[in-house]
């Protein structure tokens, strides 16, 4: 004879960001958040009855749904909120919450790098062909303002609407050709950085593309040993969660980030 | 002065699987798909003109789209499909698929093992406190009939549907405790996950704490020295993709994985 | 005022294979192991006296050491000799090993495949330029007997010796040229895939470079519609791990596998 | 009939790390390399013929020979140091370097911050337990001095040797337990990460677990409303490369960080 021992049910890795809209400037939070609860759901393993299990999908909708007015840069209290509504279901005895945050640094009052971890490339080649390249990995920028994405062409398989201001985030690889060597090679690549950092906060954009070549061109600007630079520009997506489903208004402010799938931006920008 | 050099765009890793219903046997497809495109765009870099650039939000809708009629065993022929697809529009170039499909075991007429890597694990504890455990990581099974999730609480916060049979796919990672230790552990940790399996395939369940249950019954029946059993069982959730968006007949056999979020289910058995 | 807590100390994902050689067939193991200790050691922590903490290299050490004789088929008993070997120090409380093993599946007297993921992939490409490829990726094959490397250049780095039979494992990742499609490319694939396993198995090389070309003639000579093969295959290195360090003898049939680095060979065959 | 194509062959992922040791405070590189070689080894392909392959194990050796002296902030030179040293075998016709830097922030003369990603972490229990715990997840740090291990037992598995002076680097895992709730969450949460951090890089310490109770002391210092403080610190180890291998002097500041295995260290401190 088999007897059910402990046992719980949750969503894990729900991802949920969110724009904290100020006067002057942008909060930002980037958080993943899983919630696991105990409680009277002894029948469901036994017996396949369903009536006291909340659905993880539930939960996850939860978390959105509620995000839009409590996820504050009081984590603790957003997971507090968590906690209890859930609880609140006489079924539930036991409710956790685990959060973790992305840590992002301000760069604008829209403006956030970080997210990940940045690191310097190079690559040479010598012999039958012979070059010099510098190169960055792992520049995560993101903006809360200055994007848009319209006036594309649509067929029956178009759903994606029409933005005249979004956010946009991305992990910036990027490798340049050296005409020249620099006499500081670890300078100007700081140089690099900043200018496609500075450029991309600056210049508002009419889509991936458009922000890569104005990043390009100021890159080229900046640095006089450099040919020719190549931008490999994954979008971040943050997708709306219509919260309207909810019976709430939606102020478009909490998002879905997904790592997959990605829209997935190549140039290379010459002089 | 900076000018445009190569360029190109696309959507990457999308994920896409399929039923192929079969009078006794379904077939299950399970693929990764990238689309690149090369073509007359330069303006959208330059001018931000986006009157060509079609979104990679259309490129991964066309790729469900298609999927329902046309993707099979033959996966060129489905890279083929997409190809030309894109080609036919004027100020596209060139286009480039790449696909990679996961690799299933057939275990029964609608049941599946693999897609994975399987680690046999074991867990000894010596002192203070004394047992030995064996286990399981990585055993991912799917069936596409015999799973159903129906009868669970709503609240405002509920979206999802109830259904009656549902694919289900799951990776198994299983610890169970030896009350006494068998003579051939080897011989005994392929008979629990034997047992696992074969519960998985051969029982209906009405949700996958019940599934849970009837595979940990399974064990306990099998073999004797084991005093109980722990599961968990992450939810490889398989999303339906609304073809009906695209004006479109959606026959309930194309499928949108995701890795995150997850349903995270743990439940221990005793005798 | 600070007091010391629970404390517990050890070495995780120590990697250790074994070849277990017999008349007409060789086992193999390929196991990842962990050992946390708890005891007498709060003065370690208070006061910086280590003379009751066992180095955790030295737990690495002690895991080389004893898989020679106790490492079998028993993941179990493995474990329980390496808890008992450090319960046996009076300062330990309480010893905690944990076990994963990898599972190949055999193919031959001295082959194994698997210990990863398969994949099946394609490329098509349509537009200005053309073509369709086939693909595997993650296609691990390793062997216990049968190849050798010597006779290479030495320098002042050198200090690879010489063999004349080493243990090889590889992860194929192989793209194929389609001069014309074949009737049933998923039959087509199937045949590329046994093609390379039954050559690696088959055919002693005197390199990796060597094998490679091997299982490229085989392909090419099996299947007829194919014009090109290129192949990369990363060399999964089993280093040695000397034991008479330990004052014992050694016979070659412990190892440690390493993730990185890795020799990387690269090669293109065609008709 | 088969012919050989392109081909090359190389080692990838070999990291290397160096202390630039200064008058007053030093600089650390951490550096991932790759090298690839192309050349007149067909013969080795298609013959067996081994006398032009230069192993990658020597191209491994090369790296870390090599780095005592040229490896510097100018990622480039080192990277034409390598790529000419394999260019200079007269087979070669060409070498191509690949190296990607991890960055690290200054903290201190000998203290760096850094190389990974950071993320703020809480977890909330409501129900028949309850309690709000915050958390820090992969801040990592690194000190070149200040860190010794000596005064361990030894046994017959021991080959560590003692060291009054070493490299440390780890990735803080921390969970702290709130008695109260602090008014500012955020506020609190940088605290305990500065605390941490300050402690790790002034106070010398006998080990890790010292290290590590030094860092839970300084937090419950700081911040009143923690009760306790668990700490998990993986040992980041970078091991000596012996240089006098090459004959060459080994001065100790060329390293080999390793991913796997590590040492594991988790403490908890208590008011």
């Amino acid at each position: 004879m088999a007897t059910l021992g402990p046992h719980r049910w949750g969503k894990s890795e729900v991802r949920v960001s969110k724009i904290h809209r100020g006067e002057v400037a942008d909060e930002f939070s980037d958080v993943t958040v899983s919630v696991l609860l105990e409680g009277d759901v002894a029948a469901a393993h036994t017996e396949g009855d369903n009536s006291e299990v909340i659905p993880t999908d539930t939960m996850r909708n939860t978390i959105y749904g509620l995000a839009q007015e409590h996820l504050t840069k009081d984590l603790e209290g957003f997971g507090v909120v968590l906690a209890e509504h859930f609880l609140s279901r006489e079924s539930v005895g036991q409710a956790t919450v685990g959060l973790a945050e992305r840590v992002w640094q301000r760069e604008t009052a829209n403006g956030f790098v970080g997210g990940g971890s940045v690191r310097r490339a190079a690559r040479i080649v010598r012999g039958r062909e012979t070059g010099t390249r510098g190169g960055v990995e792992g520049l995560v920028v993101l903006k809360t303002r200055g994007s848009a994405f319209s006036g594309f062409p649509t067929d029956e398989f178009t759903i994606l609407t029409e933005k005249e201001d979004r956010l946009l985030a991305t992990s910036i690889t990027a490798w340049w050709e050296y005409a020249e060597m620099p006499g500081d090679t670890a300078a100007t690549w700081g140089m690099v950085c900043r200018s496609m950092i500075d450029s991309f906060f600056a210049e508002p954009s009419a889509s991936v593309q458009h922000q890569g070549y104005l990043m390009g061109e100021a890159v080229l600007a900046a640095v006089s040993e450099i040919s020719e630079i190549s931008l490999r520009l994954p979008n971040q997506h943050h997708l709306d969660f219509d919260l309207t489903r909810f019976d709430m208004e939606d102020h478009g402010i909490v998002f879905q980030p997904v790592t997959e799938p990605y829209g997935d931006i190549a140039l290379t920008i010459r002089r």
